[in-house]
């Protein structure tokens, strides 16, 4: 049985927790969080008995893996090698551009306590992180990734709190990714095109602002917003807080890998890999419990150091023995 | 720069001459063949410059890998470990109920020889098997995979080979399978329904006979073949061996592997992987030589032993480094 500390109990730590629940060889031995007494009252609400413990606890509690549920922004920068000093860790560091940095403080942290750290595990990163890399070693092609393929889009964690951190005036608020189908169909067709960022998606926002706010400066301010919203067509609707709390509460996110060309001349080939969450955060939730569960694995083998989904051999993210794997999946 | 032998001059290996060609960190040093003056002559009228050797020169020729080509019906058996005892080896054994013994088999060689063997590479086993197992690790959940999603359906070359060797009186054959559009559906619905064989799929065959031959019995012997055509519904076309060569040369295959289900209560979840190869055997080809990249690498760390892809840490598969790829694909 795989002893699991849940560090974070946000959307991704409920989703572990639940994840953890299911899973017959793993059980949630504590919740290490900043806030015990709010997290022991939820965790009493949902009729389970699981220690909830500070932070600072950490290191008495003897867990076989943690899984940090913060997030890239913040948590992750300071929890990151504190956890990978005393405990094998698994973690969904999903700032794409700063993951070989994180990488090589988790990798000092983690050789330092002789653990091993898996970072940035979840879809994407993650999975569609194998996409690319499949694209590239088989068809030897970039690999396009599209996001919020269907009507509604998909829900942009990160887009939403850049508004909410950033904009004055704002009180809450959501954005949606949506793919742009024409360009789907370019990429679909082979043409392998030269895209930036904005022929590819656009971008939905809802907001909730303060009484008396100029609607028409917070609009500009978010449409010219770098790195989030500039360079895309951006939509901005303002709605009021019961809009949001009613039509807004679901974190849905969707989203395809793919690579078309050719093996020989005139010889097309094509992979798609596509992913629909209704819940994003129980489905990173999900990924990251096997990938838990690989960590163990390597541990016992004595591997040191941090590694992501490219260094795992995938047979160690299942419940199944080798043997058992060989037989229910070649 | 990686010295391959190409075991076998089929159209799997010629697939992988071509895929060698455009592989920068590789080249194609011998052919090893049953028909060394043949084959010869083909490399020849390619305009190439390869030496073409019998089987017995194996060997006497230093190379890091060698790719066998063969089929895994014969070919392999005795192929796959007298080459796993002298070099690191790379197939695509696809007889999926036989792999765990063919493993095994292998697995003797390989050690002996002090050599790894890679078996079962290409896309179904291979791809196919790696979403086994992340439906499986991430979702709790069975797989379903389905062959032959367009109108002309995926040519298979054992259904055809089964028909040409096994019905007396026929020249020649094809046996396209075609996946049932309505068993997708319920799978996409999230069903998880008890399919069997003959629920996914319909075989659709095209025979060349000889002259007076009975057509009525031909059929028949056809439609009530086990385990390749009864229980499935089969349509048998008799066509001549000129429209045989001029319609059904073209060796297109494809396939998707979908797994459905709830990450909690209502919350849905789906993973989709699809292919499509206009050319099944050049397809293989490119997977099979970035798999001999990674037995490369595994060799050099003093791996021995046989494995499959969920064996192979992904990276390894890359002509990446570990860095550039954790740059371009996390």
């Amino acid at each position: 049985m795989i002893n699991v500390a849940i560090v974070g109990f946000g959307n991704v730590g409920k989703g572990v927790l639940r994840a953890v629940d299911k899973t017959p060889d793993m059980v949630a031995s504590v919740i290490l969080t900043r806030r015990p007494d709010a997290v022991a009252s939820k965790i009493r609400q949902m009729g389970l008995v699981i220690p909830v413990k500070p932070f600072d606890d950490m290191g008495k509690i003897p867990v076989d893996v943690a899984i940090l549920c913060g997030g890239s922004k913040e948590d992750l920068w300071t929890q990151g090698p504190t956890f990978a000093e005393r405990y094998p860790t698994v973690d969904s560091f999903d700032t794409h551009g700063l993951i070989p940095k994180y990488l090589e403080m988790m990798d000092k942290s983690a050789k330092k306590g002789g653990n091993i750290a898996i970072i940035s595990t979840g879809w994407d990163p993650g999975l569609f992180s194998m996409m690319k890399l499949w694209g590239h070693a088989f068809l030897n092609l970039r690999v396009y990734t599209f996001y919020g393929l269907g009507k509604r889009g998909g829900l942009s964690m990160g887009h939403s709190n850049a508004i909410r951190d950033n904009v004055s005036g704002v009180l809450d608020a959501r954005s949606y990714t949506h793919a742009i189908p024409d360009a789907i169909e370019r990429v679909r067709a082979g043409e392998n095109p030269e895209l930036k960022p904005g022929d590819m998606h656009w971008r939905e926002c809802f907001v909730v602002t303060e009484k008396g706010a100029d609607l028409g400066t917070i609009t500009g301010m978010i449409k010219s917003m770098p790195d989030y919203f500039f360079g895309y067509r951006t939509t901005v609707k303002f709605i009021n807080q019961e809009e949001m709390g009613q039509d807004h509460k679901a974190m849905f996110h969707d989203g395809v890998a793919i690579a078309v060309g050719e093996t020989s001349l005139g010889n097309k080939s094509v992979m798609e890999f596509q992913c629909q969450w209704d819940s994003n955060p129980e489905s990173t939730a999900k990924i990251m419990v096997a990938c838990a569960r690989a960590a163990t694995r390597m541990k016992k083998q004595g591997v040191k150091g941090a590694f992501t989904i490219l260094d795992i051999p995938p047979g160690y993210l299942s419940s199944f023995s080798r043997e058992e794997s060989i037989r229910h999946f070649m």
